[in-house]
């Protein structure tokens, strides 16, 4: 491992040509926001992916460059190609990290290592969010309060459709009466997987410091430290077994 | 739920048909030996259904009648076909249960469910397995003691691809020098998942009195108590929302 | 293990005998209300326990053939003796299972299992109560909905100072802009533990049919299956042990 | 937070004092021999303390200046004071990490933060103990392969008392026919606890480069990240209330 952490931030990169309110928060794109935050930490190298280049931006020199991918999809999940999602798969599995934002909860990838529906509630409208800090001596919450707001978010409820966490970051209180589990960690293989709910497109939530922190603070907890490859090994025996029982 | 409990075994039924060895333990197909053993249960309803039927003998009916599916696969895993994979992850997600035996580890149903490699050690050779009881109050080892052995089966070792257990049941020691997580619990949306190593197809290990009575255990455990489909509802605001900001 | 459920309640029995408030909503006592709702469950037999009774109303004999004891304390957690929280803790280890109630999070017997400081935030105030079922198919949630409603509680906040549960049951949201994990299992031992949030001595909410309901749900799914003493036994060697070095 | 970890090295120191076995094993003591190899750690600065001292070694300066504690103990567990076990208990749930060795599962300070009774089997014997690395990608096990022998170590078996383990590190294979988890994490409070199980008094395993890695490895994990008080405040309301119901 090298000391500079090698980040890819992949967008989606659609409702920012389409619709202009979320252009006008994201003129160049929410990936674009996401990275520029992280491009000021002088630990991380930073570079973003969408999902009309080739390959989605993530060919497989990439992904074997990239310490740790940040996921931000909502539209066109289905247009990410299983044979990608499968290497995003395979490459957490051996140690790379991954933050999954927001509607990323419904990506390919993220079910794929999740195995449930990761189904949730939701609505958009015009509620506040609060998200407490039930782990502040987490790395991913150093810097945070107690709690910090949003002040228009869409609405994400429970139950959220997820394996139980390994640990369990932030919980969401919404204006409208909802909770939600909004900050989760899991082991998967050799890669940590970190989800945070914020950042629905059309609100300036990439743009608040609070988040830009947590971001950044799980991109360095992400960050691998091996990396192993799949492999199941016929292995001989360590002690000596008996003979074989004559037939 | 009535109170009958709706059980398939899912066997994949191929080393039967072409290895003296297995069908000279095994005549009636390993899945039959696992079956009638359960059916001596006067709680259970117990179907088999393999491979090379039409839609592997799970058909949408089957599946949705179906309680606890019982798995064991080796040889053919990649023949089972994606979308009979999908509907029983879709299926336990929704609250079926599912046992998950020895070589079924590699099957996509698990894979599936566990987002995880799910690779380990192995040796086919003459190891002694003894399987450690380290939950005696779960339901799964009850009537199970302290430990009880296997005299002959292959060797499975750590580190095993999986996610933290919920729960963790039995841990095996073999001869030739290894250890495992043998039994493992795992909650996947509404359904109960139990993995459970022994079971090579060349040892009479379903004929053990022990391996029996957990499987039953593990059947009557994984139990459903709800059916919940998938769903994400747009869902109206339970307290009043402040009104949208004039743009 | 018997066809019928053993219950105590323990109470504190405090509040009650000074606060007119707390003795119009509960005359005859708060764990009189918590008992009074549990015996009409024909599955139960239920016995009642205060802090003023010889032993609290805990004589080993009461805790030996105890199957599942309820706990809600508040005033006097030091007034408990130590002796009396060792035997409750030696019985949930040994199997028996423990359900604890609101402000019992502070209690001897909660502190002692859980190993941490078990703080909250709190206020008395105005608040409505929304308890989101996050699990719901686990056997504490049957019969209750997506969330229920208490229209006046105590509030409790996060951070809440708990060992990372088993299973997450319910998330409360507050008027005041609070969330709190207010139902959460534990293992410790062979004995299951839940801590359920309601109870605040001021409202009726032992009356409240919603957690009434979850109360005698979870006695049942905390009925020990086992009971098994503590032992650390010299084991002698199941194998072959080499021959101690030579001198 | 400074750059150096500052370490305490907690020895019971009895056994080196009468029986000459451990003295020539470990002529300054255990704790010497377990501190000296951590002090050639340069960001480390190291004390040690013996049950003898005032205080055992531990009063209040040093522990609040201590980042990680490091807990041998076995003969005398009952010597140590309670009011000195409540300190280290406070401690660990503010953030200060907490290293266990082998008989230290029976020691007041771990069973304070497990709340269980943390038996386990037990022989002195000629056993060889083969430790499996169940994660290979946790910083404790950095630099450690697959596994790792000690030629010669008392047995610990299962079942082991402990609530499940945030975290299972590592799993011990016996030549006698038992396994144990004999590497496990759990977060308690702000602090981060490792219990590892070699270390019998009677065998020079502090003296293994192995174990000496993996408790310098385990040191480092356990850093604290921040230092919280206990508290419980009463807490306004961040949103508006209702009125009070008029009486």
């Amino acid at each position: 491992m090298t000391s500079t952490i090698s980040v890819t931030v992949w967008g989606e990169f659609r409702h920012e040509k389409k619709n202009p309110k979320v252009s006008s928060i994201y003129p160049e794109g929410m990936h674009e926001a996401i990275a520029s935050a992280l491009r000021r930490a002088p630990d991380l190298a930073v570079r973003t992916a969408t999902l009309d280049e080739p390959d989605h931006g993530l060919p497989t020199d990439v992904l074997e460059r990239t310490d740790v991918l940040v996921w931000w999809g909502h539209l066109a999940h289905q247009e990410v190609s299983d044979a990608v999602a499968a290497e995003v798969q395979r490459r957490v599995l051996e140690g790379m990290g991954l933050i999954v934002l927001h509607s990323g909860h419904y990506s390919k990838v993220f079910k794929r290592l999740m195995g449930t529906t990761c189904s949730l509630k939701w609505r958009e409208a015009t509620d506040k969010e609060r998200l407490w800090n039930v782990a502040p001596s987490h790395p991913i919450t150093e810097g945070v309060g107690d709690y910090f707001e949003l002040p228009q978010e869409e609405m994400y409820g429970e139950p959220f459709g997820i394996p139980t966490p390994d640990e369990l970051i932030f919980i969401s209180w919404f204006t409208g009466g909802e909770v939600f589990r909004s900050g989760a960690t899991w082991q998967r293989g050799h890669g940590r997987v970190f989800y945070f709910r914020p950042g629905h497109e059309t609100y300036p939530t990439y743009h608040d410091a609070n988040v830009q922190r947590i971001v950044l603070n799980a991109v360095r907890w992400a960050r691998p430290t091996v990396r192993i490859k799949d492999s199941a090994p016929c292995s001989p025996p360590l002690e000596p077994l008996p003979p074989a029982p004559s037939s």
